[in-house]
């Protein structure tokens, strides 16, 4: 059924008219099936969340009380129950009284860290970080867009800094922070990257600690979203920034963040924050006046499911077996349907939620507009860069987790199409170079 | 045990003195109970949260898909389920379309709306509020402590207003707010108020909803916290004050918050906002950098267990069966104990979790610290106002819902204890005023 680059070396100009014709009558031919794919959003698919059926009948008619006597259905306990900020202890590198869990959602605690900052100061700013003018923060890129819509919203300056094979290149974000004290934040997803799959190298993460920064207060946003999202039997571990930033002097530097949205039920999971005592003193001291505590029933509805960190882990595991084959399927795709393709790229992740591709410069916008009409959702083209807007129009995030395998693999070779398709619409001297077989 | 001011007539010297030094001794001897007896918080007792214990295992394994097919488990739903929000519209005062379901606090909402109103403006602001100077909120007095909080913590100054029998002071408020641009929002709790029990009349909120207000973005803060927490079978209702406001051309005026925290589940209930189609899509607009939607398990419990307003106001019922009586013995020693004791009066609320105690002037802060060494932790004296402090040391707070019975019951004989013997230390002259008896 498909078209492949390859088949036609040096071809007439009526061979290339051929050509163009036959990936274009693939395309049309797919989009005349009338499907509706979704590769947008890195949502679990049902069948994960299947796994956590339990959660909902949990914590039972009797079971209420957490340690130190705490009835979890009535007000308080600010930090979160003792019990689950031990659970995720080892997940956020830090001692059971660094961590605070609150409610659903890592995005709202980086999001109020961030506007706490603004309107108050972190404990080692000067003045609130809007009272300290035009401030910025670095973006490794490609990242997370929810992370970049939070700057926007709040007109924080973007700066965009190359994300490398082993995480953000360095040499530019030192350059950068030492002389520019109106950085006061990077985002990390240090492992598992959003959408690239990166895992920072522990030389790169000890360089983020013990980097100087112009600024006093500022802080690395370390959104360990996928800590224990592996999909291959690695493992990968990633050295803990705490730890680092203590031993080069810099204990306040990183915010780090987690959630169980994953792990357990994305709509109804609970989000971590751990940080130096400084920064948790601080972080409570801002949320007194928001909240009178988190769900705790939620919170022990966790910790009664999961029940410790084997139990996250073995969890995890029920998740890889459901998902690797979707990466594995859209791999498997790409590499027969673009392996030859001049310019078109894509990771390999070993954890996390995305494979990341990038096509010929200029028609990523094209490739998510055929996608888009052929009854394909992609992630909108620019998302992966601040501001959406991708200098080079090249990145394409593609979310395999969330439909049906075989909805994967009709979406991933639809996507295909709309690669070649776009790219002989922009490229058309591309086809003639390649192999000697004809089209098919 | 008791001694009344009312038993001593003009009494000789020595009269004078044996009669104080029997409220020290009964004092000292209510403190050697060594109890330990807690009125400070509005907290539902367990008896109450027992009434809640089915949604301790709902929705249940297989229960987790919501109108629209909506897949409760997963992201999304910024707005909250159509269901939720459908259970709450009556509560609320408004269409589902104009009501968002969000988590577990409502003092969440409140505060995330005043952030964001200070960072980004309010659907009607020309700029933030951060960017318009020094601005103002009316406070009226006594009022809830954590309201004045959120003020104190973003610098916000606090104008107070009187709250009166029927509620705020309406020449004062409209006087204020008529020329003073800088007043950009006023809180109020406009039913069974916190600490006072007052409602507001529906000439009141009329007039709230028709003043002219100097600021084009004012905001009222309709903390409906007790919408529906009746202690008499009177079932007061409040004139509806987002039709109001629309009626008088101020659509956008309130803000309407409310919460299950004392219906169900302080600890694990739902918090709800209300508003104009324009606030609804602005706060949308706010949330959606903040997080990906509110935790839908929840809220699908919630609609399984309350199912519709019926099933609220007849659990409702059952609360006030539980803390009507708590009520009523706090009232019922007040009469007793205090009832010809100088300048000391107390509210008898038709609703709410509070009782409202005014003691003489300068005599507030000493009950509290009597209380305290008797065993008895009271909200401090001045919580009631912004600043903590108030100006007359008078008003305590009275929350007699947590403690049982019977520790209601020595609780509110202690804290009478307490204010007989504060004004006796502190207004020797009044034991000589009255009535003919001795003390016994």
């Amino acid at each position: 059924m498909f078209f492949k680059m390859t088949d036609v070396a040096q071809p007439s100009s009526p061979d290339l008219a051929r050509v163009k014709q036959t990936v274009q009558e693939s395309y049309d031919a797919f989009k005349g099936r009338g499907l509706r794919l979704d590769l947008t959003r890195g949502k679990p698919s049902s069948a994960q969340l299947d796994l956590s059926a339990e959660l909902l009948s949990l914590p039972g008619l009797a079971d209420y009380v957490a340690e130190g006597a705490t009835d979890c259905r009535n007000y308080g306990g600010l930090q979160g129950l003792a019990e689950a900020r031990r659970l995720f202890s080892g997940i956020m590198g830090a001692e059971p009284e660094q961590v605070v869990v609150a409610n659903n959602s890592s995005l709202g605690l980086m999001h109020d860290t961030a506007v706490y900052s603004l309107l108050k100061g972190t404990c080692d700013s000067a003045a609130p970080w809007s009272k300290q003018g035009e401030i910025a923060v670095l973006c490794p890129v490609p990242g997370y867009d929810r992370h970049f819509t939070i700057c926007k919203e709040y007109g924080i300056r973007m700066i965009q800094v190359a994300l490398k094979e082993d995480g953000p290149d360095m040499d530019q974000v030192e350059r950068l922070l030492a002389q520019d004290a109106s950085i006061k934040a990077m985002w990390c997803v240090p492992k598992y990257s959003n959408p690239t799959g990166t895992v920072y190298s522990d030389a790169v993460i000890e360089r983020l600690a013990a980097m100087k920064t112009a600024a006093p207060d500022f802080r690395l946003y370390w959104d360990n979203a996928y800590a224990v999202h592996h999909l291959t039997s690695e493992n990968i571990e990633i050295a803990n920034v705490i730890e680092l930033c203590v031993r080069h002097g810099h204990p306040n530097r990183p915010f780090v963040f987690a959630s169980t949205s994953k792990i357990t039920l994305p709509g109804a999971g609970l989000a971590m924050f751990a940080a130096s005592k400084d920064n948790v003193k601080w972080l409570l001291a801002r949320l007194t006046p928001r909240t009178i505590g988190p769900d705790k029933i939620n919170q022990l509805r966790h910790v009664r499911f999961l029940k410790n960190e084997a139990g996250i882990l073995q969890l995890m595991g029920k998740h890889r077996a459901l998902i690797a084959p979707k990466f594995q399927k859209v791999l498997d795709i790409f590499d027969e349907k673009l392996a030859d393709v001049p310019n078109v790229t894509w990771t390999r992740p070993k954890g996390g939620y995305f494979i990341s591709l990038d096509v010929p410069k200029g028609c990523a916008q094209r490739v998510v507009a055929l996608a888009k009409e052929a009854g394909i959702e992609l992630t909108p083209a620019g998302a992966t860069h601040p501001y959406g807007k991708d200098p080079d129009d090249r990145t394409i995030r593609i979310a395999p987790t969330f439909p049906e395998l075989a909805e994967v693999t009709q979406a991933a070779e639809g996507v295909a199409l709309c690669v070649l398709l776009a790219t002989a619409e922009k490229f058309p001297a591309h086809w003639s170079v390649r192999s000697s077989s004809s089209p098919t």
